[in-house]
């Protein structure tokens, strides 16, 4: 099972609104209809509100899902509200983008607050 | 003939507001009017109100297109009405790409509802 | 002289408002100034009112601007002023990329009513 | 000194508004500080009001920086005033482009007016 | 210790509002954890008030950062903080891009004052 | 079942060894173990003995491939025989490349007679 | 442990010599070092003698390194000698491509009887 | 007609052997067949004995093709042989690249003499 | 001072020649002239003999260049030295690329040995 | 006049064979019979012999052709006697990639001495 508990946080060094994105190329969870490996990048963008994600506990974290039977709907939805909850964000989004499968590949965006202006550009 | 009812439906894992994207490159239809083939890619972006489609019943829906004799504006259209009715998505957009046909490539996009602003970003 | 009259029209598929964009690679024609050939790409945008433009008639209108001395800014004026007037559209924007000529690669934008906001992401 | 006089002017072909874009790889100038030559590429945009630059003769007035001792900021501004204050547009954009020094490249933009809707996109 | 004396100024060249945007490619400082060198690209962009910074006493400054242990988003902000101290900027944006750590890449962005509306183009 | 009788030819416009690349992007037959559509990029490479194919023809040859049960090695050696045996050139090379199936994209290179030495750079 | 009794084959379709190539771009097996894992691109490319290897089966044997520990090395070498045992090809080569870890991306490539001439170009 | 007699040659300015290469990705011809236009890239490679072709004039030969009914390998083999006639060169290669015709896009390479060992490598 | 003796083995997992390529892109010396800090990717290629080079290993020997003073040409032919003594492998090659000074980037190859031809392709 | 005496040299590090590229994006000179200035791009491959070239005289050997006239031709033969004559090497090329001119560009290769084996593959 996915492990939220793995999850460790440091206090953001600042108190002026700051954006944070971290791009994880190399995630794996097992498709629970087939049984086969889904590949997928996972990016998560949030403005921290009191504290920050630690690099390493946040790559523990992805790979607590290496042997789960789990969708990528369910993934991404997963993963934005562990986050959500432990950190308590100013916005955060997570955009998952999957391999092909039979031809089609995918991307899932789920969100939590609105999108700070500051993030519109850069 | 292109077949709606191949498409299957599962419901969406959380009632957050989220986006989904399903990029196929491997669509083929035939020309009316040529009888040659066209092959382009359709890609399907939505917001589930409280279905999402089952991606396998997805690639059998685009593979009855196959030597059906349709022009890329049909297409496109078609597409969008079978899984707005289906799914009666908060918003549905679907974008066609169409390799070349005498030099000139083309591209058609047909949406339902207005894009949500968290689809502005990401 | 480039040739209106070749441009033909089907009836648009739907009613519900959609977007065509046709990028033709092959469009030539020749600098007044010089003599020499000018090589560009054309791309044509539109939201169809009730007709939309047939791609091969589209092909041939170009070709007729083949062996015509004119300017990048007349070209780009001429193409939007011919289908503008030919499909009556709801919007459409002509934009053509030059190759350069003495160091210098140009583009020119001419359009005909108001960007939809659909197109604003696609 | 940069020539402003090298330039020249045709008048626009059409009342409505359009934009024209113009992108020159080939510009270079001298480091006032320390005498070695500066490489960059210098986007000209522009909204016509009356008259449009001829190419040639931006060209030549581009030429006429290659001795020039003067700084990155110093030559966008330049630009910009010279060819805002001949053509009177309604609106006009430089974008300047240098190449590394000392490991850091760097761009400049500077306006004359405000950015018309219909350049937001193409 | 990062050195923000080493920065120097020059009088803007303009008093009409421009933008200036400087790139490097050749950040690094130390992981304070591990004590493992960190490599990333550092984008500054701002709108001058009074003054721009001199691109030759940027270069030290980052070069000050080298043998210092510091995490990726006080690096952030302790460069916004020393630049629109040091400047008073209209407005300015620190974006630091890393090299994955552990299949992870990041960007923090760090921002002083609201994005001016030209620079949403360009 | 594909056709080979489709294949024209032409004289070569020269008898200096020179060679030929068609590459076509657009192939697409069935898998007949699942039936589901496979879709390919088919490139021919001859030195043309006394013929040269011709174009359409050859179009129209790979188009009846379409709704063919056949495996990607036995799609490239098929054409690669009937090619090399209806122009009996000098030298031949088929290559096939194959959009991912379960992850795993595919190419298949089956030539006739050597390759010439002027190929080898080109 | 990897499981080459997964793997199964059919009889080449042509005596004539040709070459194959499949790219498998996700392979994940663990460091033994570390635990973590690894992921990794895994080309196969061989010349069969009388057999080609069965493309699902090759996936399911990929997919059977999955919670394996083992070292990049020891991967593309168990790969080469488990393929080349069962199918006894003219050819082979395996080459791993593997993501970075500490700032530092691999390439392992390890080969079965000697490059034949037809594939040095292609 | 194309015509040969509007290339002007310029005295080699070493007789140290050495390679030229000029690519042309503005040429256009005509197709006998169809009477459409077609367009391509055209390269000339060569070692020179005695005389370099001059640029201005090697334009104004490719522009004499621009309203030729000519096919593909036609236009390739008559500007290696009227190049090869007029220049003698020690070494000389055409290659010309079309853009895609019913989905299919082509390279013709006609070659005057040996490869020179210098050109394998550059 | 660079430490070769940071450098670690392992023995090579199979007797049948094979290749290994490290590429690091998070390089950095310094300059012994001015001073300024260098940036470069460093790529390992050999063959093994008896054994390997440990990752991490070679990660903390790179890492001991950071501080020292030492031109392009002379951290090229030490790290082929340090490395082919300690391995006495069959064949090794050190290539090196480095960022630009005064708009000028360099590379520079260092070998031991004969190039293994199954080098040549892959 | 271009300046040889400019260049500096120093002692190569190491007595086994080894190769030097040094690329500069920054070269411009004039075209003698138009009297405008032609930008290109400069390579420099070479195995020293005794002494390698000095990077800051090379950039300012470079510089001395800025308001040369000369040709594409003649600037590639006389960079490559210039650094032939001067540093005596086992092995020289020079490698000069010149923007378009009437949509035509360019590429002049110029060797001293043999191809090195080791260079055919890094």
């Amino acid at each position: 099972m996915p492990k939220a508990d793995l999850l460790e946080f440091f206090d953001a060094p600042s108190d002026t609104p700051f954006l944070i994105e971290h791009v994880s190329e190399e995630f794996t969870s097992v498709c629970p209809k087939t049984g086969h490996p889904d590949f997928g990048h996972v990016t998560l963008r949030y403005e921290p509100a009191a504290v920050c994600v630690e690099l390493k506990s946040l790559k523990l974290y992805y790979q607590s899902f290496r042997n789960e039977g789990i969708f990528y709907e369910a993934v991404t939805n997963r993963i934005r509200d562990d986050l959500a909850q432990a950190m308590s964000p100013r916005w955060l989004q997570i955009v998952t983008d999957w391999k092909g499968r039979g031809g089609i590949r995918s991307r899932i965006i789920a969100s939590h607050g609105a999108v700070p202006a500051a993030w519109a550009r850069g």
